[in-house]
């Protein structure tokens, strides 16, 4: 999963983080952001676009991790204002149950997902976002592309981690996978 | 499940559709009213209040049948706003996985829904809206309760045809059966 | 979706049925048979190899209609032992709600699903079969492969009426969309 | 959520773990353990009876700690089988979508969950289980309800921590809520 950092002052150091990661599954959310029309149906899907320490670029669902005594609802929040601007009106999903559980292993090869630094299990929702959205903090862009460029060749290449594969279970789920 | 008229001109005239009645089962669509905060939270639920032609008083949800060629999306949207009034401004799901399949059957104690007049399966959906609610059609009022009341048993009492177990499932799928 | 007749008499002639779906979307269950192991992770993936009037080859899902008074657990269990045979035990899902609704439509392109015949509705569900499997009535075979396998441009080519999209959104919903 | 030790040797001392457990979320499994008829449908629910260190009997619902690099279909299979003994032959469900998630904060009231130790987020699901089930470890026995007992009054009072809440939106989620 892609590194991000909380903007919320953490209740661990970095260091502490780092050996509590070797011994224990860390809690996520992922938000797949899409534009819908009034009907509900998705017209585009919004990724973040990131540059590695190594310079490579990726493309990127929104993810980060839940805080202690934080809400999924209010940590969805936080990380979607956090990666697309604080007018981005994200619509949080009023059911708890997420589209599906990505389960990020150190090793690869277990599930589809992958992260080297820790063992990471991630609640994934689809979010519509109403407002406008500005990338910040450590993402250098966001595109909206529509369902069938997000599921294309081209696009899965360009992301890490499996976040292809749950973009695609994200679009399965809004119905419209092409 | 609540007699509502469609508004949109019928495909079948009263008497075709009611022959059709007895031997096939006929799609419903119900929704749950909500109103929700910004972290997605329901705060209220939203009951119309019937008539029924004996006089008697009840609760009910939105519903309503679904079209030939219609799209489930477009009969979610047409309900609410039937129900609801044009400025309702219902959000409709992402997704089409509604919460539950509520199957009502003619005879009784089938399953927990019961409809004298036909077989119908309704696809049912937690919908917030943020507009202003103005009921219309054959709907006496709107009332917003909270989820607590809505799940008590003076509110349960109150529905009929197994609406009032829709309605906790509703609460259930929501985070918020009390 | 493929054409089946209904192993159970049917309670409309072949004729008034036709009129019908002229005018009401009818409903269906759509069910994507899978081996599990014993950690319900899917290992295989079933398919009916189907010919059509037209002597064409197509691999298709277990799909057929809702009977009136039938409930939707019931209609399952019927088209997969009729498609399956009679030791299929099939596992039917604990809960009613599917994991998406295909709404084929006899216009090409309202939605990924295609049905010329009608507006066929359909609750789709993916369904562990634990016996022994013989294709019955119109399906030529039974194929099991690999969710790769199944995902795969080849297969998805050989499935019509998009239940190749129906079937990766059932694969995506069981965590295992390559 | 009740108390209950690992059986697979922990990565964690119980100091550290406890550590831990005043400054990040830890990840949980629930299983609403039920009996099944041939069409999927819930004929009871199975409840462990447990007694605390206080003396106080609780009923409550499988549940335990997800470990460090263990799947979560790999949890619900270790707790079940924990709980319900080597034979229960629980079906674990082939969907990693969970029915709801459930967030148990150290204080009371900021959801229906609460567990004073931790904030534990648990991953929800209703699972059938086919063979003889022999309560093992801290649960002195295991009763078989049908739902309306499991929902009924009595039995919510002895559930804890909000137990008795998440079996119902289990009860709920598989359309057997009375």
């Amino acid at each position: 999963m892609t590194e991000t950092t909380d903007t919320v002052p953490g209740w661990f150091s970095r260091e502490e983080l780092d050996a509590v990661r070797d011994r224990l599954p860390i809690l996520y959310v992922n938000a797949v952001p899409v534009r819908i029309d009034d009907s509900g149906a998705v017209t585009s899907v919004g990724l973040l676009l990131r540059v590695a320490p190594n310079g490579e670029i990726s493309r990127a669902l929104v993810s980060g991790r839940v805080l202690y005594h934080e809400r999924i609802r209010d940590a969805l929040l936080r990380h979607l204002e956090k990666d697309l601007g604080p007018v981005a009106l994200p619509r949080i999903p009023v059911s708890p149950q997420p589209f599906t559980i990505a389960e990020y292993f150190p090793t690869p090869g277990v599930t589809p997902f992958h992260d080297p630094r820790q063992h990471a299990v991630s609640l994934a929702y689809v979010v519509p976002v109403a407002g406008d959205c500005q990338p910040r903090q450590d993402a250098l862009d966001l595109v909206w592309l529509t369902p069938q460029e997000a599921a294309g060749a081209d696009v899965q290449q360009e992301m890490s981690g499996g976040q292809g594969v749950l973009l695609r279970q994200g679009l399965a789920h809004a119905g419209c996978l092409p």
